[in-house]
């Protein structure tokens, strides 16, 4: 029963589609986060869920750990091969299977990115609302429960995975959910496996939500001078019910950041970004709204971006903030970490994250889905430097304990991976046992990429 | 190991929060549906949740099954204790813990009941959303993934429970979720316990997603011809992307039931009822856009609702509808099915439950949530009349299985219980056992609420 064993059985499975060359190997080992390279043994490229589920076989028999592979734009490691094994790579499963225009939904293969998704739909009417950073797969997302910057108004994976086919541990395929917005048949399956890093199933295929294309979208940003007044701003703007489409803050430091990356001339001081989805009516009452509030908290700046090809410039400046914080002290990595807490909390959190950062002499760049009381912090760090990755550390480990303090999670949408599972029981407590009794009933041999988000038994 | 051990240890604990006597134990096995009475050994009335671990914790030693009881309005029997046992009441749990309106967030204890909830929240500008027709507990909703009219803008259940504390089987107390509106940490406890009918965990709190009043509210009716207008107009209407509140059909047996229930006098046609939540200049271009589109399927006796006294008398009316179906065919019962279809299939499917009532000579009356493409069938039965029984069993089989060949759910929102066992293999297949997996690793003697949700093995 040995790794070897099983990567033998699936080359006689799979021909050229299961790689074992260091060049394939290394691509799926890496990430742009700060963790070492951690590479598989190899790399299978199945078609379909028949083969993933062969795959699966051939390594329970084998105890061969699995891990499932999309963009690889994981941002806590979930996709790095720690325990070495097979990484299931889905750029073959990116098909789009079946649209429903009607139901809007749509039915795909878990390697089909967002962006190829929505270039899809472009004459539908139809859009796909999820939209972190990286152009992720859609598996990738689900597996994480990823987000970005429309979830304060359309939701996360959690609200836009209707319904899965999931392969298990023993090579098993089930389906969970349905066609039907609603149910109340059965354990809600769907949601334990949107979000479960691929420790308790493989997925291979989606039913995803989409939404219509608004009539009328219009964007805004503008500067203040303190952070506070800019997540107050952003706080006051949720709690009188503005249906914002988008509301994105950046500090001083990401718009620099975006400065050296994108050759903008940003102000050195907090932004506002937002959108607004509704009728031309609807939209023009949003802004003003908005306006009104952010000149409460002294925003200057304020201007509206109505043409499309200015918004698009914006939001992809905006989706580039993981490489623009590279351009703040080259040549050093980014430990890029999130949180999120109660909104009501949420100035505070950014102060003390900006304060924090000052303290200890760290470069961190804070941007923010401030209308979930979700933010980012990519800080710099030279890792040859056990000083400044001990500050690093601390600042984390800060960030994290304000998070519970105040209620929240240690991360809104990056997950655990190997990078947080040191706050799993501070956050879950006894729950956490929990977990770890579905895993063990689920995948009792622990070959569902190992040592993801679960933290060895303390 | 024995049932009347627990009761006397639990008698010990209790003193006379532990009731046996018949009337109390018959007002506990009884239900508004068409199952007959199943009465528990004795029922519990805990006061907080260390009581509720320790009555579990004597009940886990004694193997003694406990059925976790709200306001007992479950329409597929969840409540019954048809294994006997202990019927756990909530009834001295039902305090707001706290409220925290910057974060349109409630935390409260599951004894609760919404109508109760919203009263306490009438100064706030906030109001809780889900609404099933009954005066249910909110602990009751989540245990059976609960909705009503307004899931089609603000969400069933499944998008309302922020965070949970539940008892395990074991006497465990864990707490699932958090204050923030989304994470990425762990497994999704909180929506594996919604929905999970009392039979993984019982819940001892919740934290509550509230939504702002809208600024201004309208509500309307109008009246078709035929089911189908009815239905393909509410379709458009949701495709169109008109974000109504709320949008109700009624068909023509269901109007006569509320003209005898209410003494109404609406015409025995299917009628849609409508409401409108926005800004004033909103919600009177919504009534307008809905009125062009009723207008395409012929709609007639367009009516608009503009005082608030008339929209609650038009929605108390609608909240009335198991109960005014029981004015049809009087002396016999009401069985309350529901099921829920792709919206793409909602008219196919309503016309088809329509046509075979009329083949099977059954008296239904039909009301649904069809923004959401989930409708109920109110079927009046002499239950002492065998052959009748097996028309009214031929009919929601039917519907069951028409539900899911159109790649829908045989419960959108009443549950599985003990009426819908018989379709889950169909309905999810090797899922299921999955569902059996999970069950006997959370709770492998079988004591939470046993014999509800899973059939026992085929």
């Amino acid at each position: 029963m040995t790794i070897s064993a099983a990567i033998a059985e699936l080359q006689t499975l799979l021909g050229d589609r299961l790689v074992t060359s260091q060049a394939v190997r290394a691509l799926h080992g890496q990430n742009e986060a700060h963790f070492a390279p951690a590479l598989p043994d190899a790399v299978a490229f199945p078609n379909d869920t028949a083969e993933v589920a062969q795959i699966v076989t051939i390594c329970a028999a084998q105890g061969c750990p699995i891990i499932p592979f999309g963009a690889g734009s994981a941002l806590e490691g979930q996709h790095l091969a720690t325990q070495g094994g097979v990484s299931l790579d889905f750029a073959n499963m990116n098909q789009i299977l079946s649209i429903s225009p009607e139901d809007l939904q749509i039915t795909v293969q878990p390697g089909l990115t967002r962006i190829a998704l929505n270039d899809a739909l472009r004459d539908t009417g139809l859009f796909f609302s999820v939209d972190p950073g990286a152009d992720a797969t859609v598996g990738g997302m689900a597996a994480t429960r990823a987000s970005g910057t429309t979830a304060v108004r359309y939701g996360t994976m959690r609200e836009n995975v209707l319904a899965l086919e999931v392969v298990l541990a023993d090579g098993r395929v089930i389906r969970t959910g349905s066609g039907a917005r609603k149910s109340s048949s059965g354990y809600d399956l769907t949601h334990l496996m949107v979000g479960s890093e691929g420790t308790l199933g493989i997925i291979t295929e989606l039913t995803l939500k989409l939404h219509g294309l608004p009539e009328a979208t219009s964007a805004a940003s503008c500067v203040f001078d303190t952070v506070k007044d800019a997540v107050d701003a952003a706080i006051l703007t949720i709690q009188s019910g503005l249906p914002v489409a988008r509301i994105e803050l950046l500090d001083e430091v990401m718009a620099e950041g975006f400065n050296l990356h994108a050759g903008t001339n940003l102000p050195l001081k907090p932004h506002l970004f937002l959108e607004f989805h509704g009728s031309a009516q609807s939209v023009a009452q949003q802004a003003e709204d908005f306006a009104a509030i952010a000149a409460e908290f002294g925003a200057s700046d304020i201007r509206a971006a109505t043409r499309a090809e200015d918004r698009t410039a914006m939001w992809k400046m905006r989706h580039s903030a993981h490489y623009a914080t590279s351009a703040l002290e080259p040549g050093k990595r980014t430990l890029a970490t999130d949180v999120c807490v109660p909104i009501s909390k949420l100035a505070e959190a950014v102060v003390l994250a900006q304060d924090e950062a000052r303290r200890l002499g760290l470069k961190s760049a804070i941007v923010g889905h401030v209308g979930d009381g979700n933010f980012h912090c990519g800080v710099r760090c030279n890792m040859d430097d056990a000083e400044e990755w001990a500050r690093v550390v601390e600042f984390t480990g800060l960030l994290s304990q304000t998070a519970l303090r105040m209620g929240g999670t240690v991360t809104g949408e990056h997950g655990i991976g190997i990078g947080k599972q040191k706050y799993m029981r501070a956050e879950h407590g006894d729950a956490l046992d929990v977990m770890r009794t579905l895993k063990a009933a689920l995948d009792p041999q622990g070959i569902l990429n190992p040592g993801k988000m679960l933290p060895a038994q303390e």
